[in-house]
């Protein structure tokens, strides 16, 4: 059972960023701390189950919660950046958001061999652990074969 | 004392993002459980002393630290993103870099009139808590009106 209501720290916002699209605001939960440690916490005990060896989170709102949840999970955090922010070498994917596609890289020497990843990001885009699932999209069925939780689902 | 040389765990990348410019990695330390674990720690102890309302974490990088220092200090986070990131209503500021210019915006209501609020980002720019110091850019003497702690020093 969750203490506080995490749906009610989400802000809905129309239209943004393009007309048709309902935005997802995450600021009220991160500004109130009892509601931020709860979503860390309950992030952290999934991610705990899966002992892994780094928490992924992706630019840039993967960044927030993803190296709080590592610090809870007792592992490292590993940032997928926007093309070109990160120094040489660098391996990187191309995939397809909701309202266009963008580009991940990250460290070529990062991830070893064989390493548990468990990708964070806030809002379900590749599979992984999420604070919202917007499940009308689709996300949880083209991500089936991996492990997945989120926090809220609309 | 540090029960790890943090220093050692900075990445120097040479003219990177631009030539002439020396670029600090924290992609290592972050990679590492326990060198991630205790820049959260000394930075969080040094805000607990402050008694914050708010860590306010800038794009991108300083959000990766922002919300776990938000965590264990025991306050709210709030991030201040890249011009258009934010829904409105927004305020925004504009200020110089090492290499160029830059806006940063935050949400109009998520700092109330009097709060307390600690600026953090992973190198010192505009003064607050940081990871890494780049003393011979003059950062400190620029925001000496304000309380300052940077973990690492160049």
């Amino acid at each position: 059972m969750s203490a506080i209501d995490l749906r009610s720290k989400i802000r809905e916002v129309p239209d943004f960023p393009t007309p048709g699209v309902g935005f997802k605001d995450i600021t009220p939960l991160l500004l109130d701390h009892d509601a931020l440690h709860q979503a860390v916490t309950e992030l952290s005990d999934w991610s705990k189950e899966r002992n892994p060896d780094l928490i992924l989170g992706a630019e840039a709102r993967g960044f927030i919660l993803g190296a709080a949840i590592a610090c809870h999970t007792g592992c490292g955090f590993v940032p997928a950046r926007r093309p070109g922010k990160l120094p040489p070498e660098t391996v990187s994917a191309t995939y397809m958001l909701e309202y266009g596609e963008n580009s991940l890289e990250l460290n070529a020497d990062a991830i070893a061999d064989g390493a548990r990843v468990v990708i964070h990001d806030d809002v379900l885009a590749a599979g992984g652990c999420f604070v919202i699932e917007l499940s009308f999209l689709g996300g949880r069925e083209r991500v089936s074969q991996y492990d997945m939780y989120s926090l809220i689902r609309y």
